[in-house]
């Protein structure tokens, strides 16, 4: 099967692009600037496109992240700025990093790219810890978006929509990360998007805890490596 | 009912903008650049949304165009670039006017710039005519389109999908574009996206053939006038 990756270039897409590679069916990567403030992430996901030896495409939506105002993630310009939370990624306050219809929008993208380039999947690395805060990761959503995509695409090339991380934990993707001999000092989670990952903020805590409690050593550098054995679960 | 309208600039979803701003619910519009020949279209679209004093937005993806190869809307760089094939829009050859995915990826981001502005509805100007040629024109599309949506925005504000002409033939889109006095000549068709219409390609066709059956004035200067008499319907 010859499966086009959104690679955003963070430990679960990364480790999902190595395992569709490691299965002989990785045909290209694509990774989007809609504007994030981490865009530091992207760099993840050239190399991984260079390791694994496929194309890599970064396609630019920066004009729609700036029209979609309100989320942490984009809305990070002048005083009025939307400051990215920290604390447990399961916390309420992670809620303001929400940007509405992200994923429906990347992957309508990817869809679109993947009939065009003769891709008969197309994967995303949407998991079972991100079900709580983001409607656009569970399986309700993926299953209603696979049959709007047969619709769409009626007639033409229909790629399939590959999710096989939906019912698994983050620390199932660290331990894939590990079966997979995924660099992980090559992915980047942050939200912060500094020159290191923060040790705070939600996806900082949620990758910490996940490669611990796969047992898998984690080479990372952070500003804060302790914080996260303190951050209150809300949930 | 606060409604973001998809507008191209085209009569049809000009139309439709005229007729929900006539309806009190007219809150914005939004186009988009993905790269296609017929770029010009989108002065429509800005005239539109001055006329009807609502905010427009033109959002750029035309990195999305480069990448989906292989429509004579896009793929025109070159000797090697697709021409607009010229003839009665439900010819076969109309194929190579299709855009994969294309209303899937504006529509979606449609609804997320809808959903963080505080919009009620997207509406969008698909209609009777176009379901042969273009699988995302179908009732069943928008259906599953609007399902995928519910799911995608859940817990968020979720904007509603407005269809009103998924029934209607171009003609009676003319007769609304009568009724709600929209200014024809500022609405742009032609594929080709030269200085003037051309009367050839087969949105010039079919634009010409709908204002004729609903007895509307076509004050359009065409290259070609008289074409669309004897362009041939294969069907």
């Amino acid at each position: 099967m010859k499966t086009l990756v959104v690679c955003s270039g963070g430990l679960d897409s990364v480790t999902l692009a190595h395992r569709i590679a490691a299965q002989d069916g990785l045909e290209r990567l694509i990774s989007f600037n809609y504007g994030q403030r981490h865009l530091v992430e992207l760099h993840g996901a050239v190399t991984c496109g260079k390791r694994l030896s496929v194309p890599h495409d970064t396609i630019d939506i920066s004009g729609v992240g700036k029209l979609i105002k309100g989320s942490a993630l984009t809305d990070f310009a002048g005083p009025s700025g939307v400051e990215v939370p920290e604390g447990h990624y399961e916390s309420q306050s992670m809620a303001a990093t929400v940007v509405p219809n992200r994923n429906a929008i990347m992957l309508s993208i990817a869809f679109g790219v993947a009939s065009a380039t003769g891709c008969s999947a197309v994967a995303t690395a949407i998991h079972g810890g991100d079900h709580f805060i983001y409607a656009d990761c569970r399986p309700g959503f993926a299953n209603a978006f696979a049959h709007m995509q047969e619709h769409s695409l009626e007639g033409m090339n229909s790629p399939q929509l590959l999710t096989p991380y939906i019912a698994s934990s983050k620390a199932d993707i660290a331990s894939d990360a590990a079966r997979y001999q995924v660099p992980i000092d090559e992915t980047w989670s942050c939200y912060k998007g500094g020159d290191i990952h923060c040790g705070r903020c939600g996806t900082c805590v949620e990758r910490i805890e996940a490669l611990h409690h796969a047992g898998v050593t984690d080479p990372t550098e952070y500003e804060d490596s302790e914080f996260w054995k303190t951050a209150e679960r809300e949930g």
